[in-house]
């Protein structure tokens, strides 16, 4: 971000270490941070468990607090060092950290005997206070590039399991009926589509030798169509990979390319490249 | 097609609305059928939840009856402008077109109190309809491609997994047998491929060790085997992504195609690539 | 078969009627016999389902034998046209012949009321008729070498495969015991296949907060260990396919090899190979 | 191992049988022992199972007690030969031998009729006598090496997955609540685990139109997130066998491995390469 070059002293010494990671405090600031934010998460979901709620609700609403004020500092301060505010707090970073403190404070507010259950809920969005951890994993672009370049062969593969799917779970419907559970064609789509993914909970399962019969031919074509996006995703990260391998460059002897990245003399005709 | 430049006036506009989408007007045809095609599916899965049915029953008739009567158009329209109307007819398409609106004038001629269960099922044949989305899916050639390339090979995997489940089911069926609900082999088999395909309904369980050693065996077996289908996929969409490596350089000399990235002399007639 | 260069008359005819498929009396035999083994497969089968062998139990005993003597009479024919007798008997497929006959004739024999449930399993071990199956498949070799050539690496795989699920079981049996119907480590092993299959009857499942964490466990192992035998048998047919789109041939001028199979040309030199 | 160098006489000879395996005697060993270890697992397994404890209890604390004596004299024997001795204690394989009889030898101590179940759940540490088998493998390098090079792929992976269920788990528990089994967000987040990863225990399920809604989605999106562990490792492996294919000849100019089977010239020094 050539931005940060407009800032100076403590603006810029703050953005250096909350925006980036190559100094020291910028690094301590990291895992710091990256902590705080499992230990919030945790807290919530041990909220969720009764008995230790019972036993223990004052030191978690506490911790809660705690946690709240510092991705609150956090955010001010995130706010204050950036140039460009507005394309901070509409990005999809910016958004998560507001709603990462927001539901907290909105519990003071809408307090009342009636309204706990709902405030219980909104503060359980504080769960996408997680989704900062991506933030510290720049380096899963390979896995994200190898995802986007199949988008297209990905979309044809949704589609076509959506097809079978909808048209499986319409012939169970007809053929095994409310009498065996499939109340519905999408509680029947469903359930097929718990088949095919070979899930199988097991709560609705066919009880004729002709609902038997199909189950079996879901899941043996939900057993082929798995290779598909095993396919694309392997066949990805292979042409990644191969990339990686091979330098672009081209030997100026013989004008061959397809060198090693750490060749120093064509392998063809004994030149030295670059 | 070449028989679209026998058409002329009304009849060529239609036809490169309906068949064709590199027109504005086409390509706001495809969407607009493309919306109605999932309207309408939706509106069959709706009509089949007991408790939809009862508030929102009228509207779902009328609606039924809204899209039925455009796709009747749209069939109508499609055979007048076809110049090989048998060839339409009896096209995989022509004949989707045609069961995807049959079945909502059938319940007429055979309403009756008595037979209304026949005719609701009928009705359901609709959701064919949706086959049709694949014509909007033309592009899914290359994992179509993979899939022949890998025919036989897959032809040879299910046999190899039928022979397999039906020899696994027959001896579950003699060491659990009908006490543990093992009732007959055709039951057996089915289990052996809930099994098999990892989707583990859990209706049917073995219960004597020896079953439970029987049913590790095949689940572990059935782990193994899931990697073949998803080796030959992987293996042809590997293929298929090296083949986008090739140049589609034409060789001036011979005029073939075909040539590596690096080849310097065309490898069918030996003479000088650019 | 050179031996087959010893038959004279009769027997010559009908060792290239039965033992090879092309001439067209031997493909008509092929198919023929492929039918038979199906149907007798499938007679098998119907005969365990209670309801049908009650009303049509008499029919099921006549195709029974009918298609014994069909078996029988093929058996004897490949006997007589062989040469060396002994090992086309104790050949893998002059096993299964003999075991896919043997039952039905040794239900006579042993025939009474109390030995009735042995007999009816002795000819259950017809099913292996349809190994028979094997025999039209001869292309499978390629799928047999890919997983020869990852022997190794598969029983590397399945060792710590086992050793997982025995340390797992054993944990989850410390853990969750008898009490929630972990009754005794080798059930408990069962469970732990069970789960990292991906398979997940239900039958057992943990109850404990610590019982579930550990599951969750070995469930995402098993998600990452299901990729292992994928990547096996995916490289290796890879691997397979690459040896099948080049030649070995060495260019006469450049001496360099990689060539396609359709190449005339070396595409380093230009140089014309053979 | 060069230290094999200072021992002489007796103590050579056993280290020569014990610590490895290109002698007769020492492949003898290996299999002896590798033989008991499992049998003595067997024993253990055994155990835990109430009807065979009951009537071969007095047989398998005898046999308990002979493959004690048999490691612990196999410990001894190691200890005593090794040179660096406080090297072997602490390593991996070290401990493992220790704790493989341990228990057993606690149990006399701690004896006494409330303690009984403690000293039965310490017997079963002896279950890490099997880690011992990894010993003989190993080859199981190449495997090894494969997930080790792609081990931060699997990092960004796994905390992809985690994010996931939490979020998910979160979600299920709002729309499903206590009243349909998702008692707490730990518990829920157990139940997306067993979802996505296809497991599908059925224990817990959900039963309204959105949970179930819900539970399609995280289904199909683990049918896809399967893909990329499968990928990974796929391409690692697949790589791995590239590698195979590079010739293992050395530069004799500048003594460096690593040449293409094609290489003409060495890719470091230029000097032709034999």
């Amino acid at each position: 971000m050539e931005e940060k070059y407009r800032l100076t002293g403590l603006k810029l010494k703050i953005y250096e270490i909350i925006f980036e990671s190559d100094t020291r405090e910028g690094r301590l600031f990291d895992i710091l941070l990256l902590s705080s934010i499992v230990l919030s998460v945790v807290i919530v979901l041990l909220e969720s468990v009764q008995d230790i709620k019972l036993n223990w609700g004052n030191w978690l609403v506490g911790l809660e607090w705690f946690f709240t004020g510092i991705f609150t500092i956090e955010y001010l301060a995130r706010l204050w060092v950036v140039l460009n505010k507005r394309k901070y707090i509409f990005s999809f970073f910016g958004l998560v950290d507001l709603l990462s403190v927001l539901p907290t404070y909105l519990a003071i507010f809408f307090a009342g005997a009636q309204s706990l259950l709902v405030i219980r809920s909104l503060r359980l969005l504080r769960i996408f206070r997680i989704f900062k951890l991506a933030r510290f994993i720049g380096e899963s672009q390979n896995l994200t590039l190898a995802l986007k370049a199949s988008r297209f062969k990905i979309i044809v593969f949704l589609t076509t399991v959506m097809t079978a799917v909808i048209i499986f779970g319409t012939l169970i419907y007809l053929i095994e009926g409310p009498k065996h559970g499939f109340t519905s064609i999408p509680l029947s789509i469903y359930w097929a589509i718990v088949t095919m993914t070979t899930v199988g909970y097991g709560d609705i399962a066919p009880q004729t030798t002709l609902g038997q019969t199909l189950a079996s031919i879901i899941m043996i074509m939900g057993y082929g169509i798995i290779a598909v996006p095993t396919g694309i995703v392997s066949s990805e990260m292979i042409a990644l990979k191969r990339r990686e391998r091979l330098t672009t460059q081209v030997c100026p002897h013989c004008l061959k390319e397809g060198h090693d990245i750490d060749a120093v003399y064509c392998k063809y005709c004994g030149g030295e490249i670059n």
